[in-house]
């Protein structure tokens, strides 16, 4: 293995990591765990669950992979607030579309070459990443990692 | 840039982007504050500043670059649960000693070459390192940075 791909296979271990553990996690959740707030009066641990998906979602057109599965969620879990609108999708669903996000982009991620990792994302300009080329999909996917890794701490307290 | 360094480049920011924003947070929080428990019978924040604090002190032998700075807070803020001893430290301590550790490590990682995220840490046998080369430096501080960022998620709770 040559020194770049080396590179490249540490990274992504880190989000299947994250990824695995939060599967975990949310398959033991049953609908009225789901339904608890992380802590009195912050986000249902439901909502955190549709925001992480919707975001994760987003990532698919942003590193070039393909089309978004599901932009409905966005209108629910990245533009409005928990409670202001009612869950449009079942815990069972949300659970299904959690793993299917996730699937579409570790299974993408696992074929990319190391300079693959290195390419611009969507959300940057050329003019942009010439002058900083670590604005690229590395770049992205170690911050949805920690993304993640951020709400997994506050969705633990909840249990 | 070479394409191995541009990794290391990328994976660095991740680390200094996480890192920075705690130590922003950190800044600004009072000594009551810091009292505060992050939702009602969890840790308080400053248990939390002092684990992560030891955490990345132990990262420094770990990861080759010298001796530990601060091993007396191992006893308070990583083998006991918060409270069961007394806070060994000031809190205006506490936040001088996280940046001094911080820094510590942050230097260190920036005279770093692409080849030397890719060597073996101090935490892994040569015999497992020869099985998955994946278990280097890069990995402690990929994982360290989700550490991080999983009790990022649970400080700003207290808030």
């Amino acid at each position: 293995m040559t020194s770049e791909d080396l590179f490249a296979v540490t990274a992504l271990n880190s989000w299947k990591l994250v990824v695995g553990r939060f599967d975990q996690s949310l398959a033991q959740l049953t609908d009225e765990q789901l339904q608890k707030q992380i802590a009195p009066g912050k986000n249902r641990l439901f909502y955190l669950v549709g925001h992480l998906t919707a975001v994760h979602d987003r990532m698919i057109p942003m590193l070039g992979i393909g089309e978004r599965l599901h932009p409905e969620l966005d209108e629910t879990y990245i533009i409005s607030p928990d409670k202001a609108l009612p869950d449009p999708i079942s815990a069972a669903d949300l659970k299904k579309v959690w793993i299917e996000v996730n699937t579409r982009l570790t299974t993408a991620f696992e074929t990319f070459r190391a300079a693959d990792w290195l390419q611009r994302h969507e959300a940057v300009s050329e003019e942009d990443f010439a002058k900083d080329p670590s604005r690229n999909r590395l770049a992205v996917v170690l911050s949805r990692t920690n993304h993640l890794s951020f709400h997994s701490g506050q969705a633990v307290l909840a249990k």
